[in-house]
């Protein structure tokens, strides 16, 4: 269920506008030049909703530079408005959906993928609209550098094991899969490297596992 | 549950002696002299249970070799008796455990290792006894040829999400991995490979999915 329209949208989303990029596509190549700084490694969240996630991991890995994506604008700006209050400068939006990401990024571009609880797209029919289906893959496999790799966390069991079978069919490799991220059996820098945001922690109060894992692309 | 000791197991058992290797550690690095076919894969199965996988899969494959290892006389007994009965030529079986693997086979000596249903040692202290604990996988490792592989399959839900998080915490590489064998989204090639046995088809039956997935030793 969406949230009905917040007030104002489009005049709150304006005030934030300095923070997103509204013609992306003529940054395909060029991204690092609009955080200006060259060396930085490049992370893209792929529906960030109201921004819990990409906001933690940018306070938390100042180094690193930090692209959001998100197509409902009624969540996007809230995720405006967060990054507004906390002054991160190493964060840019895009509002657009997922299909257009390699007119936007060059092949290689993109450091680490991160898709947190995305929508599971229950019905079969709806298959190819799930961030794990493999004509994603193919457009991650492109973007992503020769280190490159997608990071993907979900409470939702169905998209999880849809998603192990469409890397692993693909030739991706998985590395540290995690059904329990908060269990004990985790190694540390697994849970370590997370950023556990309010929904992922409401989750864990529910005693719902959250599943974890990494991809590599076919051959890295 | 052990099924009861079977009536005559000493007798029954000599009568297939023939069809089992006694001292197996002698044969280390020599496996495929034992069959006489020097460049004939060989394929090894850890818990063969009452041999229908083996038999299956000697029969689907007589240009490969098969040895099944099952550490239990009584029901081993039974896979003896019907290998007798098929006549299959190009399977042995081993009365031992899994713990001394690398001392029967020779680095690079098995192509592809099998893991059926395994006893899923569901307490969290029994953990050293499942067949994808990181000791095992350290074998399996040595002992697969360069191109080798495990193929695992299991009913048991908990053992297959231990398995993932073993392998891919230990740099394995997972293939085909299938959380529904039997379901449509199955690529047919993974399904026309299987060899479905009684146990497997019970259930299937009861509407229990069965999971498969192959795994890769770290760098290959």
């Amino acid at each position: 269920m969406r949230p009905r329209n917040k007030k104002h949208l489009e005049e709150r989303y304006e005030k934030c506008i300095y923070l997103t990029v509204p013609d992306p596509c003529d940054l395909k190549g060029k991204w690092r030049t609009l955080f200006n700084r060259d060396g930085a490694p490049l992370y893209l969240e792929i529906g960030c909703g109201k921004g819990a996630f990409v906001t933690g991991m940018a306070a938390k890995h100042p180094e690193a530079d930090f692209i959001a994506v998100e197509c409902v604008k009624n969540v996007l700006v809230t995720a405006l408005e967060k990054t507004a209050a906390s002054g991160l400068e190493n964060i840019r939006f895009i509002h657009t959906n997922a299909e257009i990401l390699t007119d936007i990024f060059a092949p290689g571009e993109i450091d680490t993928i991160y898709l947190n609880f995305s929508d599971p797209w229950p019905r079969k029919k709806q298959a190819k609209h799930r961030l794990t289906h493999p004509s994603f893959l193919v457009s991650y496999g492109t973007i992503l550098s020769e280190s490159g790799r997608v990071v993907q966390k979900t409470d939702n069991p169905d998209l999880f094991e849809y998603s192990v079978e469409s890397f692993t069919e693909n030739g991706w490799r998985l590395a540290n899969v995690s059904y329990d991220l908060h269990g004990a059996d985790t190694p540390p820098e697994i849970s370590e490297e997370n950023v556990i945001t309010e929904y992922e922690k409401r989750f864990m109060e529910s005693g719902i596992p959250i599943k974890r894992l990494e991809a590599y692309p076919p051959g890295r």
